[in-house]
């Protein structure tokens, strides 16, 4: 299962920006709307994955991104792909 | 287009492993493997998918992994979902 977090819309993201910045001076251009988040992986056991996606959407809620900031996006996977 | 750069297998990851030892104790059971990288989301611009592709992959190889403990994938979207 992959957890991404990212900064929701219009909070700063200076990581992002400053990769950006450099692209053009490494000889990449054309890339633009850097933004850097964070990817968790991991497995979850359940009966099925309704149920394995509400539990990760609530710890994503309460522990695992900051609801203020970021935006959490859950993509589940079959088992033994985590 | 999403790069999701995580750790290759057997590279410690103290995040990860602390979230997972964290969980029990916060009311979620049933959680393994977890691992915690990065997610970094752009636009590019390119004649086609293939070139945006190759472009990006070299990118990851040069500059936003480091290749001797990080592994990057590549997904790419349609323009206007970046």
């Amino acid at each position: 299962m992959l957890v991404e977090i990212r900064l929701r819309p219009g909070i700063a993201d200076p990581q992002g920006s400053t990769i950006e910045r450099a692209l053009p001076a490494l000889g990449f251009d054309g890339f633009s709307g850097v933004g850097v988040g964070k990817a968790i992986r991991f497995a979850v056991d359940g009966p099925d994955e309704d149920s394995a996606r509400a539990r990760v959407e609530e710890l994503c809620r309460r522990f695992l991104a900051n609801p203020v900031i970021e935006d959490a996006e859950v993509t589940l996977s079959a088992a033994g792909t985590p």
